[in-house]
């Protein structure tokens, strides 16, 4: 059995949505165990079958508006957050799903769970929709504002084990995100980075990747520094949210316009969720000596219950394991 | 009378569109004339009113492929974009539209043209759509990949200037593209320009934006760093391009989808106009002795039209002088 840490209590809907999905999981998934963190007298009400599902009292939360999450998660232990984090290193469980505050998490990850000796920098990798229907793997999603070529090459290798063994993907391929595709575009960061991927013996590096195929990428991983790769993050929702505005506007005009979107309405629900990035399932940290996954804030059940499963794959495959030795391996060939 | 240069030869559908567009602007504003650069044998056959247009012939084009578009336009004086760059430098014409080689046209710029005295950076500022159906002015589009605080101040303020005389916006307010909204966010870079910009007697800094607003921002103005800024306007075409590709696979998906489509076809087709660039006009190189506009490289001729309008808007109002008095003033200031 794999045990999942659930944060009962953080996200924007907690903790109707987070107990919902973790029933949905254990329906769903026959291999697993659910621990979820929070109070029990606001739980208990949603919690209609308790088959492989337990209930670990927490006192407070982190508030997801939270003006310094740092302090709040430290200062915070018996906090549901702090618990599930905390039980993923104790080893009473295998993994933790929550969709608190990012950077509380991030920071809860670092001091509860720990860093990998392998890996100086932790990394946040959501999985972007691509036309294609499959996902795209996007990092540093905010982790490292400023940071080293070398650092992100052990981000790169955790995406290309993970893209390997959870998204099934053969051979995965990787592309530096950045302002035009040719070699020696950029910053300094960014021509560094292409060199030290270029002749790679593992990743298989694409090279420079515009954003401006950012949807339709030509490559499963897109690497870029936390400060790039937020801002571009936080693009594809602007955007989305701006054309669906206006989108909207323009499709009701008009009579036959209005019919129009009456007889699409349909479609155009499957459309927003295809771009909903909760249906695709949490952002892992990477770089942790445990599972720590980072469901939206905005997570529904569904969301909730793809970020359970995604967690279970990763502890399934052996994902950070297997990052450790490639690295150590890697170091000593050096 | 307003001179407007235009290069003829730039651009993916050049001439035909340039020529089309400069007579659609003659037709529309009655106090420009045009004179095109190019070779006469190929825009004659397009010029099929010359009432107000003239043209200067030219040798060579600066090829949008161009791997080295700095030394192309160095040693090619005789091009249409060197010639038309001149034309401005020697008080020819009063402003400079081309839809050539962005990297080009900045290089030609500053060596043809000329910087500011005041402005040690320039910057490329295109306009971008907003769900309330105006444009922000987003800028540096990709001049300075690496710049300190006070230069992007004088971008500001340019900007500023630009956004109340020729956009007409009423103290026009400005905000910082950031990973997020609260002060103290981002790199040391993104900290001291909100310092600078806090306090600003002319600027209405309203803060830091996230991208996730950014086709519905708290502003009139979105200022980054060039690398930042390009990747961000190149992340909403990008999107904008995906979500149009999805889109269009869901809407068509079964009987009522594709019977709803078509009813929604115009609509549609309004939308793709109002997400289009092109529609809205060129994007202007601040910080120039001279007036200078880059129509989109992909530019119909309402997009040409639109630049030229914008161009002379900008000579009209005699925004580069008043740019510089107010750097200047500034700077005395201080």
């Amino acid at each position: 059995m794999i045990k999942i840490a659930v944060d009962a209590m953080g996200g924007d809907f907690a903790p109707k949505e987070q107990v919902e999905g973790a029933m949905k999981a254990i329906s769903m998934l026959d291999d697993i165990e659910v621990v979820l963190f929070g109070e029990k007298s606001v739980i208990e009400p949603y919690l209609t079958n308790d088959e492989r599902i337990t209930i670990v009292e927490s006192e407070g939360t982190i508030d997801m508006g939270e003006k310094d999450p740092i302090s709040a998660i430290r200062s915070n232990r018996k906090s549901s957050m702090a618990l599930a984090l905390s039980s993923v290193r104790s080893g009473d469980t295998d993994a933790v799903v929550s969709s608190g505050a990012t950077q509380a998490l991030i920071a809860g990850a670092h001091i509860l769970v720990g860093r990998l000796k392998s890996m100086k920098r932790t990394a946040i990798a959501p999985l972007i929709p691509n036309v294609k229907g499959t996902q795209t793997i996007l990092l540093d999603a905010g982790g490292n504002l400023e940071i080293k070529a070398e650092y992100m090459r052990h981000q790169a290798l955790f995406a290309h084990i993970y893209a390997e063994k959870v998204l099934k993907i053969n051979k995965p391929t990787i592309g530096l995100l950045n302002i035009g595709t040719e070699a020696g575009k950029g910053r300094d960061l960014d021509k560094e980075v292409f060199e030290l991927f270029k002749d790679d013996p593992i990743l298989n590096f694409v090279g420079n990747v515009e954003p401006k195929t950012i949807l339709n990428p030509p490559c499963d991983i897109i690497i870029s520094d936390g400060f790039t790769t937020n801002i571009a993050m936080k693009t594809i929702e602007g955007t989305a949210k701006g054309m669906g505005m206006i989108l909207k506007q323009e499709l009701s005009k008009g009579f036959f316009g209005k019919i129009g979107l009456l007889l699409s309405a349909k479609n155009l629900k499957n459309f927003k969720k295809k771009m909903a990035p909760e249906e695709i399932g949490g952002a892992m940290i990477y770089g942790l000596r445990g599972v720590v996954v980072k469901a939206q804030g905005s997570s529904k059940s569904i969301g909730f219950y793809n970020a359970i499963r995604q967690a279970r794959n990763v502890v399934y495959e052996d994902v950070i394991n297997k990052v450790e030795e490639t690295i150590k391996r890697d170091v000593k060939d050096e």
